[in-house]
């Protein structure tokens, strides 16, 4: 009950229909989904887990910040993170032993290019399959703390891709681009490789969102 | 409340008085603890933060494992995000700038000198200088996601420290040595001899627990 909770405030959060530094209350959730406060404090648990809120001594859940220092702090530990994936990832495997995942990421690319720029929902559909290699590269290295610590910020990814969403569509060649060194990489079981393209395409995306954030912060 | 029950609880975890996958039941620890049974749900999700229970739909809360395999996925991670630290530490201080946090290690290192193998508690005195030492890191850096993501992998290591309690001892030298590299390396902001010597004192720790965990394993 309680993480069926969290994932309904969570997505209210990562959309940004509850904003960044609302005050979710306790009570007043737990009367609107018609639950008991308990189920609520433990979703708000979770959320904290998910960097989604931060929860006060006194004031209670205030949702997580969106300003271009957390997405920076948020960008500097997940593309390190992602990295650490990657490094495992050829530590275990060879190229030839990642056939499955390579023909994952090459489909992946064959439906960017064929969806191409102007297609409605595409920017979702790739953000789902990029995650959907994260869970197979999840599989084949294998630690579970490294799972739980990637998949516990990738609601507060989502957010800032979120943000990003409506400008997404001209950014997908450059989203082609790095599925294919990504798999060039992996492929050639050089680590180097895979953390420049993983580092090259997390700097794009960070730098595109903090532009996006930066216009919104501007008056109109 | 529910930090105080997680507090409690976590203690003896750490310490193996509640052991690897024994289950925690709620309402046996609310009787005994004479607490509601909501603050024990909200203790073990903030302990399942903390990697030391795993909460399964049905059976409820159950210690974490604590066998090569867990210790070694552990290790893996925790070595990772520590290099992280240090890099990030050295991407934004020069050597010059960081020379509090290196008085802080040349005192741990002389406590360490002075006191010796012999001395009693010597190592919990070691073991909490040198998260002083990482607490100082963490608000040089100012990355809260990275300072959350490591201390919530702190209760775990503390564990496979606690294994390895009455053996450290004579192990003294090495930490000795490790505080040593730590702080050239840093106070000549050479990252590659930052990562090289905890990479090199985290395997020392992670073998020494493994060698005394397969020890415990064998038949008496």
């Amino acid at each position: 009950m309680s993480e069926q909770i969290a994932q309904h405030l969570g997505q209210r959060i990562v959309t940004r229909d509850l904003k960044p530094g609302e005050r979710i209350q306790e009570l007043k959730v737990a009367g609107a989904l018609n639950v008991s406060r308990g189920s609520v404090r433990e979703a708000l648990l979770i959320m904290e887990r998910r960097h989604l809120v931060q929860i006060f001594p006194r004031r209670g859940a205030v949702v997580s910040a969106l300003t271009p220092d957390s997405v920076n702090h948020l960008y500097d530990i997940y593309i390190e993170l992602l990295c650490v994936l990657g490094n495992k990832l050829l530590e275990r495997w060879s190229g030839q032993e990642l056939q499955g995942i390579l023909g994952q990421v090459r489909e992946l690319q064959q439906v960017v290019d064929a969806l191409g720029a102007g297609s409605p929902d595409v920017a979702e559909q790739v953000i789902d399959a990029g995650f959907a290699v994260m869970q197979e590269a999840y599989s084949l290295v294998g630690n579970p703390f490294l799972e739980e610590t990637l998949e516990n910020f990738r609601p507060a990814i989502s957010r800032t891709y979120f943000v990003a969403l409506d400008h997404f569509r001209g950014d997908i060649r450059e989203t082609a681009r790095f599925f294919r060194a990504l798999g060039q990489a992996a492929a050639a079981g050089d680590a180097d490789a895979l953390a420049s393209a993983i580092r090259a395409f997390g700097e794009h995306q960070r730098g595109r969102v903090l532009s996006i954030l930066e216009r919104e912060g501007e008056p109109a």
